[in-house]
C-alpha cells in the first residue's frame, strides 16, 4: 500500500500564531487515536512570524481522507478557520529515506 | 535543546526528477551513520510532475548546520546541483505532535 504525506504551510491572522499552533497540537493529540496517521507534526516558521507548517504521513491516502471526517478533525478545522489567513497543501507519495518504513517501492 | 526542521521543494529539470530522488534517498541513506539527524525523508509531489520534497528533523539547527560539511553530503550535493532547476528550502522550529519528541517546550 502506497503511503501518503502532507505538508501544508498555515498563514495565521496577526497574532494568532499560537493560538492556531495550539489547536493544530490539539488535533496531532487526537491522532493518538487513529494508527493510520504515523506522523502529524506541527512546526513554526523561523523567518515568518505568522507562519506555522505541518508535516503529516499516513499509510494511505483514503486513511487520510477517512479522518477528515472525524468529528474531532472537522471540530479542530471548524476551530482553526477564523485564525487562518492561508493554507498552502502539497499532497506527497513518500518513497524513502531516514526514519521511514516504505511498505512498497513506489516511485 | 530546540530540535531544528526543514522543508525543502525542489523542482528538477525536466526529466531529471527520479534521478535527483535517488541522489537525496542516498544521501538520506548516509544520514543513518549521523544520529542527530532523527528523519531525512524524500518525498514526490503528486501534482507538479518535476517537484520533489525533503523533510528533515534534527537534535539541533547546529547538528544540521555540522552536517552540510561533511564529504557526503557535500558529494551529493555537488551530484544533485546540475540536475535541480529550483530549490526552496524552510528552516522550522518544531513544537510537537504524534511521532515527534519534544526535548523542551520551546513556543
Amino acid at each position: 500500500m502506497q503511503k501518503f504525506s502532507m505538508v501544508a504551510k498555515f498563514t495565521a491572522k496577526a497574532g494568532e500564531r499560537d493560538t492556531l499552533a495550539n489547536i493544530l497540537l490539539e488535533a496531532a493529540h487526537a491522532m493518538h487515536a487513529i494508527p493510520a496517521c504515523e506522523t502529524y507534526v506541527v512546526h513554526l516558521s523561523e523567518t515568518e512570524p505568522d507562519v506555522l507548517w505541518v508535516t503529516e504521513m499516513w499509510t494511505s491516502a483514503e486513511a487520510h481522507a477517512a479522518s477528515l471526517a472525524q468529528p474531532e478533525t472537522r471540530a479542530a478545522i471548524a476551530q482553526a478557520m477564523p485564525l487562518i489567513a492561508g493554507v498552502d497543501g502539497t499532497r506527497l507519495r513518500p518513497v524513502g529515506g531516514k526514519g521511514f518504513q516504505l511498505d512498497d517501492t513506489a516511485h
